[in-house]
């Protein structure tokens, strides 16, 4: 690594190893997943590679990574189908041998043995370990964990498969980080905002964000339907950053009160199972275009079963008759996605399931199914409480896919907003 | 680039700039969406790289890139918040200067009036280009793509945001790079197998994988619920590779004919969908614990509506009750979490939305409400038709999402075997 200068956060590069990210068949999940993990922990992740599974790029990436950081972590590249190219290669880096790891192998026997198969050559190769490494035990699966050092730069690896390399990151890697005490203290909170484009809202916080304390960094995140504003602060002391944070936040509500709908990985769901629960009321939800997706992102929430009732997907119109109680001849007169019909899913579902608001979607998502009149990405979206019942039309694009997820978000936006009165 | 032998195929690096991908705020779906695309186009991937929104950074991984690829995508970087670092680092690396391009800001400005909102210099901004580079038209969005070329070596830089990113590359990349005709003819296809573990099936195809051609390449993709098997052909003509390929994979369907389910992307509700359609046949489906996510996998493919009735989320006993008619006795005899009610849960929907088939799941997702008895994991799922109805017992982990994810994947399995009258 690079001499460090008067910078004391330690710095990591996931190297991520596997012809199926480059050629696109996976997403690779794992590196989100560790470089937020490493963030919360003060590691700042300089850079992620995603290589092939060959020696020569593995060893040319490896090479790059030792003079810019002082950790990599590699993922992929174990198991019997990809000829344990990591630790082999590993072994030529490291001028080492493969040997056999009894603890290892032990584990992996007796895992056969519960599961009542035969253990194979391949399965038995899985113990072999690079001879001067430290083995990571992994509880989760059966390939372990190699942890290497060489000039001051740590080298770990570990499988490929989210939960084993997420056991082995929290069980094995951060504990005996931790013991280095050599990370730099940070702090993060996320800002999640609506109703602004990400142009407007950086014009209205312009002068908010000049403000900034020097070590308080701004970062703008858009998605689809929201825009996360991210405060990272880096110093000494965790507590104090928390505060300075904290206090720019304040400031940050006085500038936007009606844009801010939550805070970090939270999600619409969660912020409205959260009121729901604190006022003792409960939900139902008609899907017709969104066709399960409010459902799933509501029962997604752990607890979700205090304040859901459930839902119905009424996909066929006799369905919504049936089962929701929209009439006949609304479905005749306005169509299925009509304000009407829109009106009295919601009210028919809140009733069907007694539940004290209820949502309801319906809607064009493509990619057949538009007219002149009503094109694809035509949606109506209700709710309705115990008082009344409200619809709004949103014309979205032609991608089924985003039509499903905008609509679904949009119906939660607008189903926080009643329940917190705000519409 | 380093010379390129006899290898006429074009190497490409993938370039994601932002420090939101670094920290693990959001997963990097760009990059797997390009590389797939690349591939099927003949273009090899050689490395996927992200880095910081920092000048220094993003000039170093150009000048790594260049002397290993013969094309380099950049995503991101651009825009109002990220300072434009991308067009400015290549404006530094072509030694060239940014420009108004006229055609972008009448562009812009348009798109403006129609939304009727002031543009701001930031928005202006947008219209700067590199003085020398060749300007892609964004018609989705306001920043254009950008198209330099040095020492041989293509440079294109896209914005991060998907759709515009998805747009640029369909509709200004591929048609110049097909152009250009250096690229190689590949053909890949994937087998989609159940039913065998990784390396049980690895041993079962040993011999038909030595015995592969040399231009053919097997790669395993494990997943949860599934284990992929990528077959990759390279030569000079595409129809020849896919007439060796397809023979390939008659070989092996003779191996293991009852594990494949699919080719390529097909998801299990597509294959299902697929059948039912062919068949007249309708599907309804009762879901507790995967509590919507059935449904949206279902719906999530366009066209389901010809066969898919809709769903019922029954998420407390009451609806279990009223809307599917579980009886009141099994609830208290068996538990919410039994073969009984899951087995009514079916019978019931399949009757309510008047179905051929019916599925339902009921179960404990976690992380709360787990017994000695029925422990957190704990999932029955069965399936109606109309002449019987079975249910299966599994039991999974302790992660919410892992079992929510599993149940519906598991279930939409038993699904596809009654209708094919597998089981």
């Amino acid at each position: 690594m690079l001499p460090s200068s008067n910078f004391s956060k330690m710095k990591a590069e996931i190297i991520t190893i596997g012809d199926e990210i480059l050629i696109g068949q996976i997403v690779d999940t794992n590196s989100a997943w560790i470089a937020d993990q490493f963030n919360m922990n003060g590691i700042e992740i300089y850079q992620i590679t995603s290589v092939h599974d060959d020696h020569e790029h593995i060893l040319e990436a490896l090479k790059n990574a030792e003079q810019k950081v002082d950790l990599v972590i590699l993922t992929g590249g174990l198991g019997p189908t990809k000829d344990d190219i990591t630790k082999n290669t590993l072994c030529e880096y490291f001028n080492t041998k493969l040997v056999v790891h009894e603890p290892t192998f032990q584990h992996i026997k007796k895992r056969f043995t519960k599961l009542k198969i035969d253990m194979n050559r391949l399965n038995r190769d899985q113990a072999l370990v690079p001879e001067m490494c430290i083995v990571l035990p992994n509880k989760e699966g059966t390939a372990p964990g190699i942890w290497l050092e060489k000039n001051d730069t740590i080298f770990i690896s570990v499988p490929g498969v989210p939960f084993e390399m997420k056991y082995l990151i929290e069980n094995e890697v951060f504990p005996r980080l931790r013991n280095s005490g050599k990370t730099k203290a940070i702090y993060h909170k996320t800002v999640l905002t609506q109703g602004l484009p990400e142009s407007m809202l950086a014009d209205k916080l312009e002068k908010w964000e000049d403000a900034l304390p020097d070590n308080v960094k701004l970062a703008y995140l858009p998605s689809p339907m929201a825009v996360r504003l991210r405060l990272s602060a880096t110093g000494k002391d965790k507590a104090l950053l928390e505060k300075l944070v904290e206090s720019e936040i304040d400031k940050l509500k006085k500038i936007i009160p009606q844009n801010i709908y939550g805070y970090n990985n939270e999600t619409l769901a969660e912020v409205i199972g959260r009121i729901l629960v604190k006022n003792g009321n409960t939900l139902a939800v008609a899907e017709s275009c969104t066709g399960g997706l409010i459902s799933h992102l509501i029962t997604s929430v752990p607890g979700s079963s205090k304040f859901y009732n459930g839902s119905v997907t009424s996909y066929s119109n006799q369905v919504k008759e049936k089962i929701l109680g929209v009439n006949h001849t609304s479905l005749n007169e306005f169509g299925a996605v009509s304000k009407q019909v829109a009106i009295e899913m919601a009210s028919g579902v809140r009733t069907a399931l007694n539940a004290d608001f209820a949502l309801a979607t319906t809607g064009i998502a493509g990619p057949d199914g538009g007219t002149d009149e009503k094109p694809v990405g035509t949606i109506w979206i209700a709710v309705a409480t115990r008082e009344k019942a409200i619809a709004k039309k949103f014309v979205f694009g032609n991608n089924r896919e985003r039509n499903i997820l905008r609509s679904a978000q949009t119906a939660l936006q607008m189903l926080r907003k009643v329940i917190l009165k705000e519409e």
